[in-house]
């Protein structure tokens, strides 16, 4: 006789809700709007952020929230979780699992440091609420310095962006206090460790008061373009199952090209 | 004594390109573009396009782009793929996991009736070229009907952006004419089987002569974002642990809004 | 003019090294040993805690590490983590994949137990070397209770086998110690909590001096075999994209059967 | 008001059944089997045999899956699979995560050949008995050849338990006759191609009558190990984020250890 494994009868289940999307025969409803009428008026970058905040993003918040999924999109062939969806790639894997081994390998030295700054952001404005000083003893902090960039092109690209929309308050100057107080720290006299990244992301996702983990989540969609475009790539370019070396590589697409004054 | 495992010298190591993005110091250029210029000016979906085709879409293909990423990026709590997401974070698995999960639970019962009724529409074409006869033996063809859409809204708004934008072409004829070959089966009398979100996505993407898998990878990424906020719903509004039952769950977020004429 | 994206001359690479296995041409030594010599001599078990350790194990530790890796090795479709592998199974998924989506399906509520107790039997032996007074506010803590079994019998099982054995030393004594002392919790009166699997594994692997890491790696790997099973039950009884209902289902296997004296 | 979006009621939702585990309170029953009564008594290969087809092995089948388990623990640092799992476990990934990343990277090019070379064996045997020709366009076919080993010492030490254990059939039988032909092909002249791992394996699951689908799950298992074992070396002897190098690399564990007459 079959044993029974379940534990609880119908009528006690339980039911839960979702407030993400409605599903109803010939209906989809996003957070509330029709998603047909989305589509084709609502840019990807502005139903990302309406999914995960419910809310329509400004015009100001929504260029610059495109402005960090754009920032993180790619960053070459060098990063662990990039190279790791590559492995995936060369075995004939699909590309889908590409994406799925670069997501997995995102740990807590790589992938994390804007989550990281924005504790650290924090619990300093914690402090300083509290009279009490503040100390990093960690050098450099999360969200400070590049392995590549001296001076990362992308955090100045979105401290700039968040200053023209007025959108840099309480977090933005304390990073930048932050990295003021870093520059006379006497370990780091010849090699200075401005905000990366990282570091403008969190800062600017404080101030939008956006929740860190939707802020780390934003990161994360912002990079599958990356790991696939890699996974595809590889597919194409290149035999299976070759080696890998993270060295010997070169970039050789196109340089030097501008948007000029198509977009604005 | 260690034993070399390695098996090729220095000077034999082949290198190998990518023509994706240059990483230099303080200098990223994504296919010829430098990546802080684009940041601010650039929409997600355009560099998503940019990334994987190379070229910056023009602006009836941007739009049409983004209607294509903004249909899929989520249909509610009950595919496969989303489940799994949400039963990894139910465990306190952190949001990429969650993702990872929702990413390798796409098979080819789902997820892939786009990148299969391109193949159908690829061949199909062959056929017509060949002045033979298309059969179609199997009910339903992938791109038609829907489980839950007799009329799948996200499929008629496509082709209709396409033929706003002049964008329907001989894939979209096709897939059309294939419709109302299958809407005179005896079999589907009471039933017909209307072009589906897959089937539009399929038939435009081949009109716009980007690659299969390059289309594939659009749809896998445009579903991201559905599996990190259901993944964040998850862990933010239900108990650890649960069991989630797929059949017990309601929509408890607005209804109704509209865009109304902020966006056009 | 492509562009060196690479950093390190091919003379500063530095080399590395792995203690694990040596491929050469025709020979294969799996932590010194000949893998073929090992192949037809050595149980799969073992062969596992030689890779993991780098030791072979005495016969006695053998039976109790195979005893560690049975007990988990399945526990039946309820546990979130094996209806994720079932939700990707059931999309036509792979079973690799399935398997993925149940590895990235363990989180912090959910196949940490083990992990989390053995810290608390660290911390605790820490006080009592120290006489300072123990206390846990966690009720329950991980490693005791169990949400189907009032008592575990994989927990009693285990404990037995290690005291047969005489493998049951401090931590085996504290984890005993910790369980009589929950006993006499006022709010736990009508409900005990005694030492469940997590907790039996946890203080035998502190006893045998295994570091946590590799005993959680144990656990791991034991439970392998349980997703692959469910990912192949679900594609072979179960029609594609079927809605898995985690409470409507029934174990129809056998009952009742002995192992006999058929293997000591 | 809310919406439903769950469309079926409660007492239409099916049941259904598995074979492979129940688990009521205080009892958890392996295909008939009392776990606990498994634990300390059966070897965790045969657990695994157990789970997978429902029956015990034979002594001489326990010895037989043990060979072809341990023969695929572990392949050293270069497989792409296993680099897949160093780059995650560089990152500070978790060992599971480092194993999914090296679960997903698997594909038609690495891992797959035992399921493929099943496939040939099958239609092999099928063109045999239908009096037909057999002819192989694929050099190498898969199962044969390997890309280190001139000999691979694990088919050999493999087919040569088979034959001890009076196991090599039909299949293995077929395959040798495949090898001989192979052996005679021109363009081989000075490169034969002797049967790999994955050929035998392929050839004696067909003799075992193990479902391909099966035999292939059991690989998949017998790597994780090795997996995990790369991802705890990785996290124990390097420091985080390096880069990781798939030439430059030694093995610098013991070396010519014998098992002696410790196991029979």
């Amino acid at each position: 006789m079959p044993v029974r494994v379940s534990m609880l009868p119908d009528a006690q289940r339980p039911r839960w809700s979702t407030a993400l999307t409605s599903v109803e025969p010939n209906s989809i409803v996003l957070r509330g709007y029709a998603l047909d009428e989305l589509m084709g008026r609502l840019p990807f970058g502005d139903a990302i952020y309406l999914l995960l905040t419910g809310d329509l993003p400004t015009p100001s918040l929504s260029r610059l929230v495109d402005a960090m999924l754009v920032s993180f999109i790619d960053h070459g062939v060098t990063p662990p979780s990039t190279l790791a969806a590559r492995h995936a790639a060369t075995t004939g894997a699909s590309v889908r699992n590409a994406v799925a081994a670069g997501v997995v390998a995102f740990g807590k030295h790589y992938g994390s440091d804007a989550l990281l700054c924005r504790q650290r952001l924090e619990e300093g404005l914690d402090l300083v609420s509290d009279q009490r000083l503040v100390q990093a003893d960690e050098i450099p902090p999360p969200g400070f310095g590049h392995r590549t960039h001296p001076n990362d092109p992308r955090a100045i690209r979105l401290m700039q962006i968040a200053h023209e929309l007025e959108a840099d308050h309480i977090y933005t100057q304390f990073i930048r206090a932050l990295e003021h107080a870093l520059a006379r720290h006497p370990a780091l006299a010849d090699h200075p460790l401005p905000v990366n990244v990282d570091g403008a992301v969190a800062a600017i996702c404080g101030d939008l008061g956006l929740a860190p983990e939707v802020a780390d989540t934003l990161l994360l969609i912002s990079r599958i373009p990356g790991l696939a475009a890699h996974a595809l790539e590889e597919q194409k370019r290149e035999r299976p199952m070759r080696v890998i070396d993270p060295h010997g590589h070169d970039y050789d697409g196109p340089l030097g090209l501008r948007l000029g004054d198509r977009r604005k």
